[in-house]
């Protein structure tokens, strides 16, 4: 019997994207952060959702308020790596039936907290008894055409950047208080022309393979310049996921333009190649070494 | 300590409803069977959400492919009672790691049965681990302006349809092989001016108590005339749920017109009174009782 671990939640994506129905109006439909549809003459719409589940998500012990904010962070956080801002959600919650009150009405403190500070808004959802804390919300935003960025337009010779420091989110409890990079993606988008751009859920690795998958092209890191997070070291920051950062590609003239801005933090962590799929990282010892592209695996 | 039960699932919508942050582009939030939005000159966009969960919604031993297609027609009914046409899904699936592959796949064939039937598209989704299976599906959909049916437009006088037999939907397995009534609502809307529709998953006496509410009047129903579903006793159809006809109203003149079409079946069974929240059932023993606007409870 096959299982899904025998493809991968990737190999499991290929088979949906391949089933799926075609529809007009579908600018990118599965395998992006978010889904890209038609909308009007300057705007696409942009539609996202993320499942977060007791015990894989979150701890038994999580803050309900800390919960209810990394659903709504993580999907804004898609919205932002396409170059959008988010607009409509809708809000699916399992409960245990002996939860207080409260626990509820905090999971929504949560989101309403990123809504004030991105406009957006709940404006649907679905409540209903579970025996484990399930939180599902599906997030629409909107892009100007021409500031979309997907992951597929990365080119040799490409700079590649992260918003912010990497690794050890899980243990640090900064997978659940991260602010979703919209103002450094906004800042990007209107100021610059990034060819690829995603977030990190992943890991760097494996989100960095996703790039070089849809763009055909390799990647050089140096790991001297990667930033690590607190407590992290290299290892975290390839491979330990949920950090929510924007991982994205520049041309060099523009990269070096990016660098002399005084407003906003980039970090420039190496450039893009030829060899397709391949990574390497150009380690503190100065060697020069091929790492895989894999992250977090549910399946 | 409070619970949600000591308020009741609509007691916690009005809740949410409460917190939510306003927003211009929002002609209806939280409170119908979709939110709907601003979209274009002529039409607005309809969201939508549910969450499916097992030992709640369907059984263990459920067949995945029912899964997913009960999942997306519960979506589709709702986009259907607004007078809409589904467009673009996203699917999030929580899978225990033991399932097979084709477990995953099959829900999407169920998904997918009913994109073909009504021209709508999986755009995106996620999938992640879980103990018990869950299936969320955020649905987007279209309707035309003047075609918008919400729950607040019935009048005393208006006369009070359903799309088809009711109750026992559980025990007979319809709730996991029904046809969302697009079909209907859209020969609805089209040709005629329903004041107000909702579609039965609460059961008969608590969605058409949705429309009393939101209308501000009352009903009677006539027993003899609501339709059965096989093996369903009155009882059934006013309480047992999960249906997934539409519940509608019509001015007295539309609907006499209505009964006389023969293209598709519209069942007459009562009519709006002014008697505010109150619905009264005109029993078989022609008697005149009062009964209460509950329905199934998920707290």
């Amino acid at each position: 019997m096959k299982r899904l671990s025998d493809i991968g939640e990737f190999g499991f994506i290929d088979l949906i994207k391949k089933g799926a129905l075609k529809r007009p109006g579908v600018i990118k439909g599965i395998g992006d952060d978010t889904a890209v549809l038609s909308l009007n003459k300057d705007k696409f719409l942009l539609f996202t959702t993320d499942m977060l589940i007791e015990d894989v998500h979150f701890l038994a012990s999580a803050k309900a308020r800390d919960i209810g904010y990394k659903a709504m962070a993580c999907n804004i956080s898609d919205i932002a790596a396409m170059g959008g801002i988010p607009t409509y959600a809708v809000v699916s919650i399992g409960l245990p039936v002996h939860k207080p009150l409260s626990f509820a009405l905090n999971i929504y403190k949560g989101i309403n907290a990123l809504c004030r500070k991105f406009n957006a808004a709940v404006v649907g959802g679905d409540t209903v008894k579970s025996d484990k804390v399930v939180v599902n919300i599906a997030l629409l935003g909107e892009v100007r055409k021409k500031d979309l960025v997907l992951r597929n337009g990365a080119r040799k010779g490409d700079q590649i950047f992260v918003t912010g420091p990497l690794g050890n989110s899980l243990k640090t409890g900064r997978h659940l208080s991260f602010i979703p990079r919209v103002k450094e993606a906004q800042y990007l988008v209107r100021n610059f022309n990034p060819t690829a751009m995603i977030d990190i859920s992943d890991g760097l690795a494996a989100d960095l393979g996703h790039i070089l998958e849809q763009s055909k092209v390799g990647a050089i890191l140096h790991e001297k310049k990667i930033p690590f997070a607190p407590g992290a070291a290299l290892k975290n920051a390839l491979y330990d996921g949920e950090d929510f950062e924007l991982l994205f590609t520049l041309p060099i003239l523009q990269a070096k333009m990016l660098l002399k801005q005084k407003g906003l933090r980039f970090y420039h962590i190496g450039e893009i190649t030829k060899e397709r799929e391949i990574i390497r990282i150009h380690d503190k010892n100065n060697q020069l070494r091929t790492i895989q592209a894999i992250g977090y695996k549910h399946f």
